[in-house]
Order: C-alpha cells, then sequence, then structure tokens
C-alpha cells in the first residue's frame, strides 16, 4: 500500500485572517481530505486552524509541525502533531514535508515556506484572489531560476484538483 | 476528538540490527497499533523499519521522521513521511514529536535521542536484554539532574503498557 | 569589552551573480571590516564569497555558515566556518545570526533570509540597482505587518553607515 | 591564509559546574587561545562561561552558539554570538561547528554533543577526573560502531595538545 499524498496549507495565521480566508480555508481543507490526501500544516492558528478543521470534519488526517516544543500549543484540529522545538525555522520542515501546497494570501511566514518549496522544487498553487503571498506570487517564479511556477486556481475544488495533477 | 497518543519507538538502525531486535520492534509497533496510538520512528531501517511494519500490519498509523529532503528515503512502511532535511540532527525532532518513547537496544543515533527526550522531559521505557543503549540506560537517570527515569519492561506488551502509564 | 556588531551579506551564489555584483560585495564586505564589524555570510559562492573576501582583505573576520556538515565546502575567505549539516534551512541561522543585513541582487535563498530577518526583526538595507530581491523589497515591508522597513542604499559604503545606524 | 582550528568545549551548563570545573574549563580555554585555536561553545554558563572567559582574557577568539533567538542570551565572555533560535537542538551545531572537542564533566546536554559529534566523526578529548559524561566516556567509544575513540588528558594543557593532534 502506497503513502498518501501529503498536502501542506499555508496562509495568514491568525493576525490577518478574515472570515474569507477561514472559509477558503476550510474548503480547501475538506476537498484534501475528499481526494484521500493527508492535510499538513503548521497547525496554529487563521488558514492553519480552519483547514485542519475543515479536513477533520470532512474525515481526514490533519498533520501540525508546530514552532514549540510542547504538543498543547497546536490547533485542536490536529490528528498527529510534531513540535518542532525550532522556532520560525520549522517553516522550512513544513515546505519539505508537502508533496504539494495550497497557498491562501499570506504573509512573511507563508513567503518563507514558498522560498523554501521553490529551492526544493515541490509544487505550489495559490488560490486567487485571497491577497497576500497567494496574490502575488501565484503565476510567477519565486526567481530567475525559474525552477518551478506557481499555478493558480479559481476555488479550493481546482486549487486541489490542480496540486493533485502537478504532484503525479 | 482528542489527538490520539504518539510513541516513538527508536533502536538500532540496519546496522548492528539483529533478527531478534527486528522481532521485538515488529512486536512494539503491534501492539502500539492495537493499544490506539500512532507510531513514530525516524523512518529508515532495522528497528524502525520493522516497527512501522508491525504498526502497519495491525491496522496503526505511522509517521517517520528522516534526515533527507526526499520522501521516497523512508522505509515503505510509513504512512506520513516528514523528510526533514536536517541529517542527523532530526533526533531531536523524533524526540520531541514523542508523548513517550519505547527504546530497543540502540547505538549512537539513539542515545542523542534519549538525551532530547530527558532534556525535554518525555517519558522514556527501555526493554530489557535488548542490549545496547536500552540496556545501559534503562532503570536509571541520563545524568544528575535525575530530570525523568528511563522505565524497563520486558517485553513489547509490557512495553506499551507502561509508556502508555507513564503519559497520563 | 563588547562584542562587535555582526552583519550578514546575503544576495546572488554563483548562479546568477555578474562581476558587478561581486564588485559591490566585495566593497560591502570591505566596509564592514574597516567599521569594525564582523562579517556574516552563507560561505559559499557569489554575493558570499565575495564579500569575504573583501572583508578578509581589508583585514576583517568573517564568519560562513554553510548548509553542509564539513568546513570545507565554504570558501576560501571564511575565518570562522559553522557547517550546519542542515540543508537551505540553515538561511534561518544566517538572518538570526545577524545585528543587522545588507542585500545585494538575490533569488529565492536571499528571499528566505529576508523572510527570517522580518519575523525576527533584524534591520535591513538592500543596495539600489543590484536587481533581484534587493530592487523588489527595498524601500517596503514584506507584509502587511509592517515590522520593520528595509532600508535602501546606493552604495556598499552608505549601505554599511545606514545598517550601522539602525542597529543601534 | 588558512582558516583557523576551531575547537569547541562543553560540560556542566551553571546547573553542577564547580569552582574545580570552572578552573578547569577557564585554563581549557585559555590553552586554546595560546594555541592559536578559535574556542566554540555553547555560549551560556558554567563551563562555557569559564572556558570563554579563559580564551578571551588569554587574546583568543571565541563564539557562542546560543539556544535562544536573541544575542543578549549569551555569555558576556562570546566575541562572536550565533542565536540559532532551535533550543536544545543547537547540540548539533555545536559539534558539527568543531574540528575538535574538549570534554570537561557534563550531564545530558553534553552527552547528546558527544552523540552528535560521534555520528559526525568529530575527534574528542575528556579531561579525566572531571565526572558525568568527561569519565564516563572517556577512553571509550560511544558504541559498537567504534566510529572514533574518546581520548582522555590529564590536565587542560595537555586536552589541547591531544585535541590538535587527533584533528591533523
Amino acid at each position: 500500500m502506497a503513502r498518501k499524498t501529503q498536502i501542506l496549507v499555508i496562509g495568514h495565521n491568525d493576525n490577518g485572517c478574515t472570515p474569507e480566508h477561514e472559509k477558503t480555508a476550510y474548503d480547501t481543507g475538506a476537498a484534501i481530505a475528499r481526494s484521500g490526501a493527508v492535510l499538513i500544516s503548521g497547525g496554529l492558528g487563521g488558514v492553519m486552524r480552519a483547514s485542519c478543521r475543515g479536513a477533520r470534519e470532512a474525515g481526514g488526517l490533519t498533520v501540525g509541525i508546530i514552532p514549540q516544543d510542547a504538543h498543547s500549543e497546536a490547533n485542536e484540529f490536529c490528528d498527529v502533531v510534531l513540535p518542532s522545538g525550532m522556532g520560525l525555522t520549522r517553516d522550512f520542515l513544513n515546505a519539505l514535508a508537502a508533496d504539494g501546497i495550497i497557498i491562501i494570501g499570506g504573509g512573511s511566514g507563508t513567503l518563507s515556506e514558498v522560498c523554501a518549496a521553490y529551492m526544493y522544487r515541490r509544487p505550489m498553487v495559490a488560490v486567487r484572489g485571497t491577497g497576500g503571498v497567494a496574490d502575488r506570487y501565484g503565476g510567477t517564479f519565486v526567481d530567475y531560476r525559474e525552477n518551478i511556477m506557481i499555478g493558480q486556481a479559481d476555488s479550493p475544488d481546482e486549487a486541489v484538483r490542480s496540486i493533485l495533477e502537478a504532484i503525479t
């Protein structure tokens, strides 16, 4: 039996996360679960929490990789918690854990994950209209090396279909 | 719904792993799965692979945290793979991921995980008679601080019962 | 006696580094050394190597924090080499090591260092006209949080003066 | 000009460090400085602080790699401070930074550094009679692989001579 595909969802933490971001994140988590993939996230608030909730409520498996060293710091919708004890450096662990990544808005933490993913050549898809990193880097390359283009999708369902295609 | 307990199994990699170690690791993985806990491991060979196989074949969930940056380096019995890209420094991630730890034999890598677990106060139980770190440190403290005593057990089933008690 | 100020220089690796970038990096390293500060860098090629060379030849102290686990992978102008063994995740170590940062051009690796520096609030100054990350993010904030603005300078000397002011 | 040799000194933190340990650490730091090598340490208290002080007062260069993310957490005798932001996982960075290592007493943190050094084959010498890890592992191998034997020395001067020989 092969391992399931692992999809990382990244975006705004509590700070900056609107109800629209949360809804998009929730629906993305749910679509990941329905596809049979595992949801990976940074395990904290905002887009991370909403995507975990969506995946959990759709019957999926959720993994949270957090900066702190105690499991209890993760949001309550993580089935497996990895307390990295490494602070924000854990952004690289998130990116490395992913077979593919979906971006919903996002600020500096999201951007560091995008950079890590780009350098390690993990496919990425941004949800259009969610602002921040998603709209700034969706449809582009992170740099002149043109390693891997960040795709774009108009909805959570399309983002999941698109990232699953990019992975295979 | 609460998150499941996460039990890390550590011990010999391919190098130094006897058929007896493998059987003990397999049985420990299976007992972890039967208890409803998640198996965490270093995701490579020897005790890591055998414990994943035991847990997988008993219907459990297995997570492997590996030194490399590619998922494909993990053994085939990991359901979730975390490629840390950090080399052997990932030993600290293994320890931090654990609610509790079971030790089967083991050399220098196992000992670094034991040190990390001791410093971050994760409970540990060693399986008696498996040699290496398990027999050297089972029933003792790692240092004069006497943070947390490493328990001992005579069988995989007893080790799992004992670590579950220590966690709660 | 107080510790010396530590200035990180970031930018293009061999790939993408022009003679102009190298000259700017060399002059920046030399200006750092003349100011009495320590040069921190990622210890490899391109802007990293040229800035180390400039600082070394101006009598300064140079530190290289590299992805690999062997000292010998660093460029020959590093006085102190820290082999992180963590792969590209060492970008966060570079940013954390800095009291302040000077940006010369740069792609995805540089951008991940900028994100780390922004999250940990290390002051940054970009050298104008060097392209890449320096021109894209110079004079702006990395995100809506407006943690810390990335300054701009027209020359290596101005960049060093400006970052020293920002640090104190 | 070749880079200077980097010697890591490890042992008790404040907790457990006696005046004798401090004197041995101070003298070891001073002997490292006189040899022309750079002192690397974990940058905090006890053996770390005393060895930095010894090296500083003998005119040497001192580097501290600390768990925290702020430079100000290091002891006042570090010339270069690397705030890793990685918590105790930085023990691996200490070991990797070393061309060779001197062990003075020590508990679980010291032992994790010894394990990392052993796996990455950095030579080690323990100062006899300082207790803890130094006396437990001096003159032995960490495990059955017999990667690299931990040497023993009767004084700081002998430890420095011996580690310099082991490095070349």
